[in-house]
């Protein structure tokens, strides 16, 4: 089901601001744009600033996480089928702040800090009616061709899906509430539960906020990398134990849950044979087109295999953790950039121990 | 979250059918309702025919079921605290023909044969995101004061819970398959799957649907009601065997599932206290304010207790499970009746032998 | 855990009967048996007729059928790491009549017809008391090296191993409540429900049990095989639709459950893209050592991949389905033989129509 | 099924010691145990030291928790239909050293220190084989007349039930697993998980418990009694804030789950009408033999409400936490007592500020 009166409308892009009802931040009529013209080639542009259809609310974008995926189309020009064949905006992890009200919004106002939930589904869809709207074949997503992202100094986007946050959590954590929100999904996939033992794979960004909330819903945690540098601070991110290349946990099927964060069907393999009977693994790791499963394996245990597609219903709990200090997002920042430096927050990642960079337009 | 955009918008009730886009079927500009003006009281009244808002269709409603909710609200006036303090159209089972299409609906069209899901959810809350859009505080309901329900010649819905039905599905059984929903969301609330011994309670057409969807869903039904005539049909929609009130089963912990259909406390204690270990029982009746729970039976069984909220996501198997013939809802009407008959639909349930009465308006 | 008064005593193989508080039927000293010798080559014995220990009972077998992993280790001597490398007994799918009691055993008595349940688990080890019994390390199966099988004419068994059936069950039938368990762990596995739609690869007699047991739950059946003649009798157990190698289902996301009975990895590809978002996939067919699994398929829609070893709990139902006549066992068995024709039974398979052979000792 | 051979055998109490296999502590020939001879009436006597049969093993009794149920036999000599009617040994939260082995039993020596499980179950009943051994119809549990307890100096326990602790685990606390078990079964009813809101009713050792592990699952949690001293240690038990009798949390639908640790209607009610939609309560509590359950609230949010009984499979996860020093179980002790001292032990709790008495034989 869509149509065009019960889903959310799109943004009107192009279109002056003109809300009689919107406070009187001083809104410019334009803004400058990071756009990825083609493949490897970013260019600053000015743009009209949008204006928030109904429903949706207009945001100052204060920060912005710098994805894989954002750094795989600059260098790659495509991820999969989709293909940056027209210029396109990166970026779709972003915070801000509400700076217009779109016609019958009420429980927003000007001046709140904001995390936003980047995918839109059509909330009447079969798959989000069921409670994953995650799934639905209609989502639009930030930076996903041929929709635009958020590295620039606005952005339009649905009421509902700019999640209020509270002081205590910075505009770069807020930011981050959305790799949070795929390690919660993650462990959600996993059914990590206190008592749990878990095998991560991967200490980059994703992995260690998986290891993080693992640890916080009460499993003990295994963390592996074969770059024995990024596990220096897997401690912090609540792994009890951590193995490198070099080094790897014995082939002991101990584990009650195994998720990767890597991609590498070398770490997935791995995984699987050190789950215990009826064992879960969670592939949300991008990289391996396919993986030589082993059937006897997956029989002989019972073994669950399980991938997630981004999250839904993530943001309240995410929220939680990042404001009472439970989960540490600031500490994974390790380089912040301007608009005009996309291109170095792009390949920031290349850096030996960077973790996060983050685009501040 | 409740936006007038995102929503799904109210029927704009008394506006003129003015859809430039709709086919040419002569829709006129008033219709016949029944409405109950007070307690005790119904009248029938000439009222403009509404035109469909942005997503909305506007059906012709060919078949209503009565509910037993109906007949309280003509009979008591009130049910809790929903008070009919003015004017009200009863009615909440509903089927009809699509006339007329809103701004922006594509996918229904003109003369589509639809059942009605009654409930409006605001698509965007946190219960709708997560799935149980039933349980959405702002959800909307036909018949429940103040909103009108449809014992009249038309009215207008959202799109996306008009469903259309195959022939092979009467207007009837269209109309009812919202008490089938109710059947399907009991079945999943207690999990009834294959092998299961389930015993339901009340073989009104709540119960007789229960006892069909728990047969349908792989298990052995055991149906109990206090009137011996209501068990005659009994074998027709599922049950294995039958127990009056002079007839009890024994009692013995024998029984995987437990579906009370009767809202009488002393047949939802006799259900539980014949639960096996790990037993879940659902109340869908509604009767009993309170029940003495017997929290050591509860306790020393490790049983699951749970009641049902109307439903949510079931049309679509409903649909299929009437079409296929897999289950007989005509069987169930005993009554048919028009608008200005609604008063002997109301009361008919009273009469021996009745089942289920429609109002064709 | 394993201790030798806690655990579930091995059979005392070779010992006399001897068992004062046993009832009189004539139990010979010596039984015939079908010996596999060596690769290929089977030979009737003579052995001693086992005691029942401890909490075991002497059965008399009348029935046995003929599993593929029989057939197999007859042609290859070998399945994996079980290697025939002293001769041993096949066969793993009994049934039988009581003939004598071990001691302690008070729930069973002589001339009772009982289906065997062929593994025997430590039941106090850490996956037993978790009620997986069939994945505990420990457990000894019939006919899997170096635990003999029962294509014999007595065997011993633990009591509570041996299934009581009633006379609605033939002795075929009891023999066949394996592979119907086989079916129904499946079932479970894929959650199976009512409303389901279920693709079911391989129309062998598993995928035939597979099919019936998933259309007794509620679904919707579809059922695929290369051999076009395995899906004659598709219908009468369960499949609402049919599809051959040159006659493939379309390749649509629409299957809520999708069970691999065919051990291929073209078709458990092709069942993969074929489940909708969340859908469930399992993988009971032996045969493919890996299938390439395609990650972003597994990630994009959430689907959820499992495998079955075997079963556990599935007798009650087993026996539920076969007595009341909802699932036919005796109309799979093609051909029987005796004890002195196990050759022709294991290899009675490549016969075009053969479904299920059995052996009469 | 029950049967000599296959069930775990009851201890040979009376039979002197004679494991030619056991090391040779010098265990006695008898021992002291505190007897219940009739209500409120304890003595102690010199009994023998029972030898442990096939599967046991004997331990020497360290530390025995005293429970609110001894109390109550102590006072009232009954629960419910379990009637004091004979002499009768108390205590059932044992820890202690392994002394002998009985025949068979080869993972477990003597020496090592070990937290007994208290329940025997028939292992190889439906409701074991099912995972849910505490359950079973059968099971045998210390202090539960007529099974004697182990306020005595010895006691035969089978060996699969009397898990290793290492020496971080102190002998008080590995008493103290029954409570945690407690705790860690109504967790595992209540499905709780990272992110939830937690109310917990009862600020003893239970609820103590509950919130604590109901903490360390990621849930934030509240806790309320009516004694205001009781929840002076509740922060240092996981509880972010406190309710009293005179101070209640808002009557806001904000808990996803409630657990009453207290027994009291009262609580039991609050608890309830304080969960949001499809809100979980689980009732541990022993107190109310019934509770008025309000039938429209269940469904009007499809509550789920269940009991435990004891607990199964927990001693894992309560080992790991008390060794880790997750949960300070030490830090519930306020009184430690000997064998001629029961009395005291038994009516300690009256003293405010008590939280958990120790017996020490």
């Amino acid at each position: 089901m869509a149509t065009q009166a019960t889903s959310i409308p799109e943004a009107s892009a192009g279109t002056m601001l003109n809300s009689p009802t919107a406070p009187a931040p001083a809104v410019p009529d334009t803004m400058t744009a990071s756009v990825l013209v083609r493949q490897g080639e970013l260019r600053t542009e000015q743009r009209p600033v949008p204006a928030p259809g109904p429903g949706e609310v207009l945001v100052r974008i204060t920060s912005v996480g710098v994805c894989g995926s954002d750094t795989h189309y600059f260098t790659h020009g495509r991820i999969g089928s989709f293909v940056v064949d027209s210029p396109l905006v990166l970026g779709h992890e972003p915070a801000g702040v509400v700076v217009a009200l779109g016609p019958g919004v009420t429980d927003r106002e000007a001046g709140q800090r904001v995390s936003l939930e980047p995918g839109i589904p059509d909330p009447l869809s079969r798959q989000s009616l069921a409670g994953c709207y995650n799934l639905d074949p209609g989502v639009r997503f930030f930076a996903t061709p041929p929709i635009d992202g958020v590295f620039s100094e606005y952005a339009v986007h649905p009421a509902a899906f700019c999640h209020p946050v509270p002081d205590s959590v910075s505009d770069d954590a807020a930011a981050l509430l959305e790799p949070l929100s795929v390690a919660l999904a993650a462990r959600a996939a996993g059914k990590v539960q206190l008592g749990d033992k878990v095998l991560v794979a991967g200490a980059g960004p994703i992995g260690l906020l998986i290891s993080k909330v693992a640890q916080l819903a009460g499993a003990t945690v295994t963390l592996t990398d074969v770059r024995a540098e990024r596990l220096e601070i897997a401690e912090a991110y609540g792994a009890a134990q951590t193995f490198t290349a070099a080094n790897q946990p014995p082939v002991v099927p101990e584990f009650d849950v195994f998720i990767d964060a890597s991609g590498a069907e070398r770490a997935i393999l791995g995984g699987l044979e050190r789950l215990a009977p009826r064992g879960r693994a969670v592939l949300v790791g991008m990289g391996a087109d396919t993986v030589a499963l082993p059937v006897p394996l997956l029989q002989g245990r019972e073994l669950t295999i399980t991938g997630t597609f981004r999250y839904a219903n993530t943001w309240p709990t995410a929220i939680e953790l990042a404001a009472s200090g439970q989960v540490d997002l600031d500490g994974l920042v390790t380089s912040t950039h301007g608009l005009a430096d996309v291109e170095a927050a792009l390949t920031a990642g290349a850096t030996p121990g960077a973790l996060k960079a983050m685009v501040h337009p």
